[in-house]
This record gives C-alpha cells, structure tokens and sequence, in this order.
C-alpha cells in the first residue's frame, strides 16, 4: 500500500451506474417516438452490447483509433434499427442527445465522497474506454474530482490492450507496482495484473441489473477487495 | 461570449509564476553546491531560455514528441555547465528533485480563486505545452481546479504549431470559436487566433521580473484583456 501512488480507476459500471442512466434517457426517447413498448433496460443492455465488438474493431481489426462518442453514436443507429426504428428519419440533434446519454451517468450513491477521500491520500484518474470530452462532461455534473483524466483517448489504446494500462504508467512517470487499477470487473483486472499495476476490486453487484451473474466476487487474490469507494478509502487509509 | 463553451490556459507564466519558483529552489541547490554567488534568478532565466530551442527540435527538426519533464531535465545539464557545474558528478535523485521544480510552482496570487470562478460557467483546461504528470502535480499540490488537463501530451504537438490548438479542439468535440485559449503571451494568442480560436490576454508584468519588457499590454484587438483571472471572471459573468 505504501509503494502506491496513483489510482486508475475504470468508470463505466465501477464509478457510475451506465444502465439505469441510459435506460432513463431511452426511456423518453422511446415514448416521444411512440414506442412504450419497448423495455428501456433492454434497450441499454442492447446500445452496451455493442461496444466491446466497436472497440474490438480499433484493437484487432485495423480501424483506427475511434472515439467511444463517436462509437457510441454509431451503436445507437444499430440498436434503433433492431428495433424498426430508422434513425434516418430522426433529427440529428435529437439523436446526439441520446447518445450523450453515456455523458449524463450518474455515479453510484458512494463514488462522488469516496473519490473526495481517496484523492486526499493519492493521485486519481479515470483509465477509462471513454473519450475525454466524455469523461469531462461526466465528471464536472457530478462532482467526481480526479486530478486528471486519463484512458484510451491519451494512450490511444482500448483496455485491454496491454498499451492501455502500460501507457498510462508511462504517462504518469511511475513503474506498474505504483499504479493501482480499481474495477468492478475482474476482467479488466486481470490485464492490468498481467502488466504488473495493484490491483482492486469493488463490488457492483446491480451494474447489469437486479439479476446480475458476473462480477459478483473477486475471482483472484486481488490486491485489495471492497464494497465500494468509501470501503476502500478506509482500507487504503484515506 | 455566449459562443464560448471551453476556457483553455496557457500555464506557465499565466496561471504560475515560474521564475520565482525556480529561482527558489535552484537558490537551495546553489548554496548545496558551494555556489551561493551565483544570482538564481538568472539560473531560473538560464533554464527557461532552453525550453524554445528544446520543444523547436521536436517541432521542426525531427526529434519525437518529447515530454516536457525529459526536456527540463535535459536542459538542466546544459545549465549546470553553464556555470561550470558538472551534473556528472551529482546524484540522479538530486537532480531530478530540482527537475521537478517545474513541477511545484506557486499560482500567482488570484489564480486559483479565478479558476473555481471561472469553472462554474466554463470547461476549463490547461493547454500547456507541459505534460500530464507535471500538471497534475501542480494543480493537485495548488489547488488548481482543472475540468481536465489537455496540452502538448495529448496532441503530440508543442505550440504555436497550430496542431496543439486545433487537436484540443477536436478532442473537446467543439468548434475552434467555441473555444477560448487565455494567455499572458500574444504570440500564444496569435497563433490561436489563426487557428480560429477565441483570445482572452491576461496581464502578468512581472512574469520575467521588474524589469519586463514583453507582454506589457496586448499587442492586438483580443476578445477580452483582464488584468487578472478573477477580472476575467468578472468580465465572462462568472
């Protein structure tokens, strides 16, 4: 604990809750365009589901660099077609409000005073698959004081490409066992480990709703385990 | 003024006062070394007057993009030779603490309370050409409340190249108006007006001592002129 000196933390699902913020902001959609049928959940699960194949897209299939906004909004026409619905019949600016939507998540009950605290005792930062803007916009609603903002925009890498996590401990000037990764996905922890950062896991059991099955535990002796930020900053000392 | 969503500063001589940050610890280091005659103010000037030539190389001579906490470093040695010290025979810790002096600048004395002023009605970020750890260190040892941090680490480009301005504006999802760059250097300004950006000159008169003799005024028909960050405030309605 004492040779840690910045904490990386990733954002969607970990410090804010993505599912009931886009299903709030589907919601509204959905029914302005006569549509209240459709399960807003769903309609999440669905716009989430297809960015691990967009990123996948940057990492392995030669597409360059993308920003998550611009992925974001790409999904969004794939997912409004799997419902009927055609985004070409839609304004523009209505559908860049949606997909903003990934800009305007509220953080968990915790994540706000629990970064307040962890800041005192160390340097904090996002490395996030979300864009800078995003992030930006995201934290200055919320009150979420990181110190900078870091993630595959800078590193232009996604996670979990090992010149994700590797990138932003050079950026930051430290060696990997400075750099602690905090996640609620043991996945994203995993590739962090095998690049040599700390690691800690944080419970987030209602991220993929009341029925969630992954992610309920830590499935390694990571560095640090807790219930959520505030947990943590009390084992990290803070 | 309504137009303008994003406030990015030139730091350096804008937000802090470098000169008397350096001359402060070099005095220290001075006196370690036997060397109390030498005046640290002109130490400090000495160090500062590598950093053009240094970015210069990077910018139109070859050499990659290269942080500003390795050109600092680097450029300390050309100093210490200057006055017939030998960096050799000093211990690398010694050395890059008084690197890192670049690190630890005090604010000038409204800067601060400008910015929390500032940031309730504006993205505010540095557009430095200093990296990312160096500014979040300062910020987070000043309290200086940056959104998030952009500059030369995030474009790969040192200004003036008009890649610095025009990639924090991209990676702000902004138009060039939409974005005004504040700076106590009309030639920063100039180049950021070429780029389409907004112009705010702030006045730092004692930047380069009593005796300064640039940038006592603005030398064009900027948007704004304030004499300070909180006057700016007050002039953007902050």
């Amino acid at each position: 604990m004492q040779t840690i000196k910045a904490l990386c933390f990733d954002v969607f699902g970990t410090v804010v809750d993505w599912r009931s913020g886009v299903a709030g902001q589907a919601r509204a959609f959905l029914l302005g365009h006569g549509r209240p049928e459709v399960d807003a959940f769903e309609f999440a699960d669905r716009w989430r589901g297809q960015y691990q194949p967009a990123m996948e897209a940057c990492r392995s299939q030669g597409r360059p660099y993308t920003r998550l906004d611009v992925l974001h909004r790409e999904n969004l026409d794939l997912v409004l077609a799997s419902y009927g619905l055609d985004p070409a019949g839609m304004s523009a600016a209505e559908l860049m409000v949606l997909s903003h939507a990934w800009r305007q998540l509220d953080p968990w009950p915790d994540s706000a005073a629990g970064l307040h605290r962890l800041k005192r005792g160390f340097l904090i930062a996002p490395l996030s698959n979300g864009n800078l803007a995003l992030l930006a916009a995201m934290a200055k609603r919320s009150g979420l004081p990181w110190d900078l903002i870091l993630g595959a925009e800078v590193t232009r890498e996604y996670k979990p490409a090992p010149g994700a996590y590797l990138g932003t401990v050079d950026i930051l000037g430290l060696r990997p066992d400075e750099v602690c990764l905090v996640a609620a996905h043991n996945d994203d922890l995993a590739a962090a480990r095998r690049c040599g950062l700390a690691t800690a896991f944080v419970l987030r059991p209602t991220e993929h709703g009341p029925c969630q099955t992954t992610d309920l535990g830590p499935e390694q002796d990571w560095d640090f385990v807790a219930q959520d930020l505030n947990d943590l900053a009390q084992r990290l000392g803070c």
